[in-house]
């Protein structure tokens, strides 16, 4: 199964909006076929494995199948896995852990029995599900998993009073940063962001990557069409105030517009990740300025924190997160840490949320 | 040498101001002897080793003592380790490092040579190094180790805005902070922290702990006689504005004052240092305000950072350390981490200095 996950990983950059997938199907203790899942209305990575056995001329029937989610068992894209893998005659499929697809849940792993396949779940589950942590808050909760990265130095300082902000993480953590970019499907930030930095929010140096979507919120149109990030592919720009002129200017630019405005004439957050996840968005990845990070944090729309530490200390300057006092101490925001990893100098700090939903 | 190390931090709150010692003497794989330095004035490891072996009825002649710090060579307290080691016949010492002490300095291994004892060392000399930081800091630079113990939520915030900061973080990690005090010979704090939380600053919950120097900057007197930190054991008030009516009750009282003032009226926190050094304290732990922490920082008074973070975010409060603006990010204070471990829910991190001077 730590193989079957070392393939699911080869799908990092390509799957989406499906799940990150890898199959291993083994025999005697020998692997004889292996796939990962291709991009969407292509090849699952049970099909992979199975082509890949019989590319190598190894027979199957009666082999161990070991893959890191239930195989699908619907018609969607393609044809059911699990239909696959009962003509093929294995003779065993564990799985690291079952599908949260409604149109799945069960049914694949049944079929299988119902074939006369011998079955198990639950192998690596943990890993498994960190791989496709996206998939799974979509599918169970209609709105990708939102991971919010953050650098400061170790007392909590984004910039300088001044504002000036390049650098205070090393050159390993602006990498890692970029590799957390890359496995996201879409990059949000805010009209602040766009407005103080001219950021292009794009992924550089990531091996296999692809560009992920770009969007923007960015309530009342402020975004000047020269802004650097509206120079490469198409963005979406998600807005509260109509300004049917600007709106037209950006479409023709390519782009797409998006008005989803709450009762304060803001961009309501909550309704633009379920907007995400109908649009198959499956990990969205922030990096803003600390009034949108607040926002998305008040309003229940992170699940995860990406924070890097850097060793210095700033004593002044900009904070992290914009929110307004608190006047009980128990009104803070709790997390939960998550993971913590020495990259380069700087510290990396992965922190989940427990308020809102979330994993389960 | 791993062995020896650990009756070493058996000496942990006993030594001072000696370093934290230990020696374990072996003959064909087996322990026949150990011990760790007691108290000031009673006797070294290596004496404790070897009245240990004696004891047991165990012959040391021609065996292998392995201590953490090379062996004294000097009358001080207690007569020279090296003659005893000597007289009793041992066959070869290992140390963990050299003793920085200017009267050992080398002298103790060259006097076990020139006995013909085979001698070896730097053996785990990082671990030896650590749990004697302070005595180390002494020797080489006549000031203690500083070590700054600060704790916020993750977005850096020690307290709210209103000021409330009780408990930012949990129980194990105010547990884990105890034990950082009672390893210090002092505890520093200052005047502020004194009037907004009044606390006693003791060691509380730590077996075999005794209780160190309170140490409070009061540059101007400000403390009231009924602070709670003034009722028990004597404390050491450091002022720089003269009053002598306060300083008389402070002293019938049964603390002591100390006038340092610097050229602005306030107190001359290098030469408090260096005071605290000639004190011979090894170890100074400073739990202050973010006023304090950051003159401290500024006057290159700080070694390390114990900066417990807590899984949540303030958004909006109180900061670490009080500094002015930086106008360049390249003037922001210097660290590297050295250790992150996680502490009940908090994270513990211990980031050192690297401006002033210091580990060599």
């Amino acid at each position: 199964m730590a193989l079957a996950l070392e393939w699911a990983a080869k799908g990092m950059y390509i799957t989406a909006p499906n799940p990150r997938v890898g199959c291993v199907i083994v025999r005697d203790g020998e692997v004889i076929g292996a796939g990962h899942t291709q991009p969407a209305g292509q090849a699952h990575a049970e099909i992979q494995a199975l082509r890949d056995a019989a590319a190598r001329g190894n027979d199957v029937r009666g082999a161990t199948a070991y893959v890191t989610l239930e195989p699908c068992s619907h018609y969607g894209r393609t044809p059911p896995c699990s239909k696959a893998l009962v003509e093929a005659g294995l003779g065993r499929v564990v799985a690291a852990m079952g599908d949260p697809n409604p149109l799945v849940a069960g049914r694949g792993m049944a079929q299988l029995e119902a074939a006369g396949i011998a079955t198990a779940s639950g192998l690596l589950a943990d890993a498994a599900y960190e791989l496709n942590i996206g998939f799974f808050s979509r599918m169970r909760h209609g709105r990708p998993w939102v991971r919010l990265k953050t650098a400061a130095s170790l007392d909590g300082m984004t910039a300088l009073e001044n504002g000036e902000s390049q650098w205070i993480t090393g050159p390993e953590a602006r990498q890692d940063g970029h590799a957390w970019r890359a496995r996201a499907n879409v990059i949000l930030t805010g009209i602040g962001t766009v407005k103080a930095d001219d950021p292009q929010l794009t992924v550089r140096g990531v091996e296999g990557a692809r560009q992920p979507r770009r969007v923007i919120v960015d309530s009342r149109f402020e975004i000047g069409m020269d802004a650097r990030i509206l120079q490469g592919d198409p963005c979406w720009i998600v807005a509260a105030v109509p300004d049917p002129e600007k709106a037209a200017q950006l479409r023709a630019a390519g782009h797409e517009v998006i008005l989803l405005p709450n009762a304060h004439g803001k961009v309501d957050l909550p309704a633009l990740m379920l907007e995400l996840g109908r649009r198959e968005i499956n990990e969205v990845h922030v990096e803003a300025g600390s009034k949108l990070n607040a926002s998305l944090v008040r309003e229940g729309c992170v699940d995860e924190l990406l924070v890097y530490l850097a060793p210095s200390l700033i004593g002044s300057g900009q904070g992290m997160f914009a929110l307004p006092p608190l006047k009980r101490l128990a009104d803070k925001v709790a997390l939960r840490f998550h993971a913590v990893t020495q990259v380069g100098a700087d510290l990396r700090i992965l922190a989940r949320l427990n308020k809102n939903h979330t994993e389960d």
